[in-house]
């Protein structure tokens, strides 16, 4: 099994040291892997003028998964934007076809006091939020600014086709399937004709899965019920744009993002998992940082790529026992836990393995 | 003066007929206004096939201000396209060019509790959210559904020009000028050309507001920052459709969003009032309706349109003294508090003024 390893930017290269480590610490356990490194955003421009080398698409179509750590900080925030660390990220996404983002939102009990929200309204969250990823007003042509009338006039083009919203979601109508069964579908299709096309195509779908119950629901109410009461949701499925504003916010209710991992898939579960985080430029390299979400992202690697699910309910199984056991990082910290460091924390993962 | 009303559909005119007594009951206070009352929504879909009659345009037209109830509902759900009660809300809005959407996300000390957040987070709650509502996605063409290597692809685009990012950036300016002085201008111009036009534009304009500290932030960055630490925005300034999602994000933040008001307005302070809630159908005609944001657009009116600041600070302390007596509909209720009816609330804050 070949895994290309992207540690990226910020906090990126030490999160993925200790996710290198829990699964080393698997070698041998019905799984065996090669690892080979390459650069993604913006250490990527520094070492080679582009956040997407050539060296890294080769890699990452050489391998079987991808793990990434994360890219971006603001010493690239300048850059032209063809040199932003975020355009490996869309890069990558688009070239390997990776257009079923997955991405939960779950409170782990244990940190219950981090949420911003009441406990009562999030005590137990489970949601699974799945995201098209290579479509959309992401991608879409025409885009650009031009002049007219003498003044600049900016555009991007949401569009959608049928073979496009079938996939993402069949992908949704399976996960629905092995959870809680019910899904709601998020558009905007009292405005936008791309997402009534989206909605008709869901209504679609949904004869081949008479199991799960499907529903519907506008955008902005979405941004609304998440706040309110965010457990009437199993599995939501939406369009990249929704997908990318609906997902951090869901996340952003649990209250420690440092916990949520990702998985991007193509069509053959060959698939890129990442933290749900950011780079972190802030504590990038003090050793701080929270390595939850990538070691969880190797997690789902295990589980979508190598159908490797026992190891990895292994990882996911070590990670519930160190929280229980106390241990946090800083991000997550409260009176009464007990603070480690990064290394620590995979440290406490690999003993409890 | 003349004021336009329209009641629309579900609890609309129940709550509508509340602000009337409200406005009835400042009479002479240096205000006097004419009503002419005309069909918008499902309720003109009924009576005349289309949810904007032109009789409805005229009287929109001749007005001096527009106070609206709410459209929608089940009823009118399945009828095609042209028809459904929301294109009449478009259709106003952009005929008379209403450009500039004012929505205040404000937690009332007395309704604390009602808030799904942290008492810590919310307490004291007071944004500004300024939504472009003529343009973008909204209104952009070319939009539809075509038919392309024998497969449905649904298409819509996002379009601003230079032009109209600074005029409702020069609201935002102003109205953070009245307030905190913090504007937060949100865009995704690491993804869209359109929003990174906007971007720089609200740069532009900042030039000629030294005293406003103007701030960028990402949507999605947006939709957490709403979640983990909504205190830090004072106003907010985005397109139509990222503000369609974050207002409606930011008002559910109070728990209490049947006290929220909003106003949309054009060049010269012609607006269109109408509270930022639903139509409810559930509960319409019951007199169970919270009119309090309903009333609470009248106040706006009297304000941006009439330029009448103490009347509507009248008003809007009456409600604030309402509150504080503990006069509550349902929608707000809590133990020891008081529940009344429509009626009853709107006798309440007569009594109040
Ligand atoms: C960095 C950015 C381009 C990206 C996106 O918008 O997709 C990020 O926000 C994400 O959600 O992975
Ligand atoms: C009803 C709908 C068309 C409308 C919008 O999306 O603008 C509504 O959600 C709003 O925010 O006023």
């Amino acid at each position: 099994m070949k895994i290309c390893v992207l540690p990226g930017d910020g906090i990126g290269p030490e999160i993925m040291e200790q996710a290198l480590r829990v699964l080393e610490a698997l070698r041998g356990d019905g799984f065996n892997f090669e690892v080979e490194t390459a650069l993604i955003g913006g250490s990527a421009v520094d070492a080679t003028g582009t956040p997407y080398p050539e060296a890294t698409s080769k890699a990452a179509k050489a391998a079987d998964a991808i793990l990434l750590g994360a890219v971006g900080g603001p010493k690239w925030d300048t850059l032209p934007r063809e040199q932003r660390p975020e355009r490996g990220l869309l890069a990558i996404r688009k070239e390997l076809n990776l257009f079923a983002n997955l991405r939960p939102a779950i409170l782990y009990p244990e940190l219950a006091n981090a949420s911003t929200l009441k406990p009562e309204v999030v005590a137990g969250l489970d949601i699974l939020i799945v995201r098209e990823l290579t479509g959309d007003i992401y991608f879409g042509q025409p885009r650009g600014v031009r002049e007219e009338n003498g003044e600049r006039v900016g555009f991007n083009t949401m569009v959608y086709s049928e073979s496009e919203i079938r996939r993402i979601g069949k992908v949704a109508f399976e996960a629905a399937r092995k959870r809680g069964k019910k899904l709601c579908s998020v558009d905007k299709m009292n405005v936008l004709e791309a997402t009534q096309l989206w909605r008709d195509v869901m209504i679609e779908i949904s004869a081949d899965y008479p199991d799960v119950e499907l529903s519907h629901m506008l955008v902005d109410n979405a941004a609304m019920q998440l706040v309110r009461a965010p457990k009437q949701f199993d599995v939501m499925v939406t369009g990249n744009m929704f997908g990318d504003i609906l997902s951090d916010e869901a996340s952003m209710l649990t209250g420690s993002i440092g916990m949520l991992p990702s998985a991007s898939l193509d069509a053959n579960n060959k698939g890129l998992y990442e933290p749900s985080h950011g780079s972190a430029p802030d504590i990038a390299g003090k050793g701080l940082a929270n390595p939850l979400a990538t070691i969880l992202s190797a997690a789902m690697m295990l589980r979508y790529t190598f159908n490797l699910e026992a190891q990895a309910l292994r990882i996911e199984n070590a990670v519930k026992k160190v929280l229980a056991a106390g241990y946090r990082t800083g991000d997550i910290y409260e009176a009464g836990t007990r603070q480690v460091g990064t290394r620590e924390m995979g440290d406490a993962v690999i003993a409890a393995l």
